[in-house]
């Protein structure tokens, strides 16, 4: 370096200091909680695909504006992961003799996408993802979506805050053949109605009459998404929501036939989470999927279903809700201060003795510090206790210790000193 | 896809299916233990960052040969995060005015190195980073190394198994000026020093000629890595040794001056993890760092020192000593089985009653398998219980479970399975 200027970090990346850190790492802890409730195994896949596994199965938005793409050495173009499902479809293909179907998975890890970073949106993000696999059945369907439900019940999110909005793309696609929409014509009507809350009535006229539609057929699919007892139609949505009762979270479920998703790939139940005030985007989607395994190239159709949520817009409704949790800064029960460069050797003895114990404990390194100035410290990282071992306590084979909360203090032996810390352990 | 091939995944990057997983997951909990027991805090960066970061303190080599690039399509060349120290300097330089020093901060988090994938050794892996900046004292080098060593432990890797070389390139430097070597020769001496134990006498002494050195200063250099005592040359080596002898991890370390790290940003003590036997490379490394955050282009310079390990020489480390660990399959307890169609809303029911009480409980989701081979389902996946409820059960408002290890089954209150299940909690 040579001008001197701090580099930065590259657009739409995130660091991750202690403090934000301990945000995913709570949000990875109900991940882990819930997912294991309902009988998921944790797994995870590489963050670098070939540009061929997205191609094949989303959509081309997905792909061509969204991934961050680089040429390998060999000349093949490879892709940062922008969502899960695909190396998921690969990883079940490839071992679809040994796996034991049903496969319940769920993972929590990096995406990519190259698009504008803006609140609750950024180029690099995490996201966890759920999906039962080699089962085509409303209770899988419904299982999923309860998890979802349970993982806003861990949150602290309600019904009045959030919801699960919830359709199915068969029911929509024979009201949309009803419309005489041959098989390319509903592709594009569930592109279109995709976008449809994101703009006005006008707009999305105008947009179908650019896709090829009448203006009856724009009306028409209006309607369709406005019918609201629609779902009776469909047995399989009615089994969903009665399964979803008995879960104790009908109260977050609601039927929506607005509701298509973007991509191509989901084939029956598809879902969102959304806030009830509308603020903000999707705060999750899923759905189910019949041919993933097949279009990524593996031998058979496995029927899967499955969703991803992202760690930035959860934050972002947690805070609009006052939920955002308080974090501990830190995990440090004590700090062993230092007296003096010739008592070095105790406080070291002290520490090893702590940590032998299993409490996690800071020594000082610097033995030049001035003792207050090491208390200090401990305050300012909120480390709760301190230990003092001047030349009393070490005559003595004692030691103070000092709450920095209480500004309490006492000297006690040593034993007493672990019997202390492990009854305040939390 | 028209051919119907599998698409296969990136070569050097791995598919983490739950079995795999599960070792980084219990790698990654002891990294916690261990740094959290230190007084550490958990942080993590992005995974991309300008090429600039680290052509600005890595060794020529790591990123021209080793970085996976790309461009962004604003033109810059942008890289996949091939080790940790750049963006952690990178993170401190950006807030040092308000970061509280020390900074003792851990990470375990991907990398991406294009290598030739190998035993141990692959183009996607997984670090453990350990780091304190703001200080410049033995007793932090001592601290980083007994991290490392307590690790060793909870690995349960011993002495007679694993060890920790440690060296002090300013020590080095001295005997090196005494041979007449100015400081751009001494850069050169330090990146052949730390290839010599990969070459023969010969080799080595060839290669030290084509780099302008001499026969006689070769031959020193060697001289110089074979010193045994040279430690007591460097006050710095013996208060750290003294350090670790009172951490009790004295006989993990040793000595050596052949040990002087290939990156050129060490600029004090420098240490590395081997095998006795020495049949791996280097398992971790480490060293003290003086001026990273001002090369990355921060106003100040602020020590550190710290160290990486990754994930697939430790998982090779333990294979071959015998200390790999037996991982349980499934964190799930029980599998709630359905009698049939009319019976499904009653295990349900009983489901959705264990996760309230937040026993990890599989719900089988197809109504139309018949019971035995729901039952071998859960015994494939390793689940240690099933509950049966037939009609004999629903009528009486009983449960039955059985123990698929054991074969015993008895019929109960569903009170009395909670009970049960609660007990027999892991």
């Amino acid at each position: 370096m040579t001008d001197r200027q701090l580099i930065q970090g590259v657009k739409g990346t995130r660091d991750f200091y202690p403090e934000d850190w301990a945000f995913e790492m709570w949000f990875y802890e109900k991940i882990k909680e819930v997912s294991q409730l309902f009988g998921f195994q944790e797994y995870e896949g590489p963050l670098l695909e070939t540009l061929a596994l997205y191609a094949a199965k989303s959509g081309e938005e997905l792909v061509k504006k969204q991934a961050f793409t680089l040429q390998d050495r060999s000349g093949e173009t490879l892709a940062l992961r922008s969502e899960m499902t695909p190396s998921l479809a690969r990883m079940v293909a490839q071992k679809s003799g040994e796996l034991i179907f049903p496969v319940k998975w769920f993972t929590f890890g990096r995406r990519f996408r190259y698009e504008k970073p803006q609140k609750g949106r950024g180029r690099e993000f995490f996201q966890w993802d759920c999906d039962t696999l080699g089962l085509d059945s409303p209770e899988a369907d419904a299982e999923i979506i309860a998890i979802a439900a349970t993982m806003y019940q861990k949150l602290g999110l309600t019904p009045q805050e959030v919801r699960i909005k919830v359709n199915d793309r068969q029911l929509m696609q024979k009201k949309l053949i009803s419309l005489e929409l041959d098989e390319e014509a509903i592709v594009k009507a569930f592109r279109l109605i995709d976008k449809k809350d994101k703009v006005n009535r006008e707009d999305f006229l105008e947009m179908a009459k650019e896709q090829g539609f009448t203006a009856d057929q724009a009306l028409a699919m209006i309607q369709v998404t406005e019918e609201k007892n629609a779902y009776l139609d469909s047995p399989s949505l009615i089994k969903i929501f009665e399964i979803l009762k008995r879960y104790g979270v009908a109260d977050y479920i609601e039927f929506d036939p607005g509701i298509v998703r973007g991509l191509e790939y989901y084939t029956g139940t598809v879902f969102e989470g959304w806030d009830v005030k509308g603020e903000f985007r999707a705060i999750w989607g899923g759905g189910r999927y019949g041919n993933l395994t097949a279009e990524v190239g593996g031998k058979e159709k496995i029927p899967g279903v499955g969703f991803a949520m992202g760690d930035m817009v959860i934050a972002e409704i947690l805070k609009a809700n006052g939920k955002y949790p308080t974090l501990p800064q830190t995990t440090t029960k004590l700090l062993v201060t230092i007296f003096s460069l010739e008592l070095l050797d105790q406080s070291i003895n002290l520490t090893n003795e702590l940590r032998k114990n299993n409490i996690n404990t800071e020594l000082y390194l610097d033995p030049q510090t001035k003792l207050d100035k090491q208390i200090k410290y401990a305050d300012k990282k909120s480390i709760p206790w301190v230990t003092i071992l001047g030349p009393n306590e070490v005559q003595k084979n004692t030691v103070t210790l000092k709450n920095l909360e209480t500004g309490e203090q006492k000297t006690i032996s040593q034993e007493q000193l672990l019997n202390e810390l492990k009854q305040n352990s939390n």
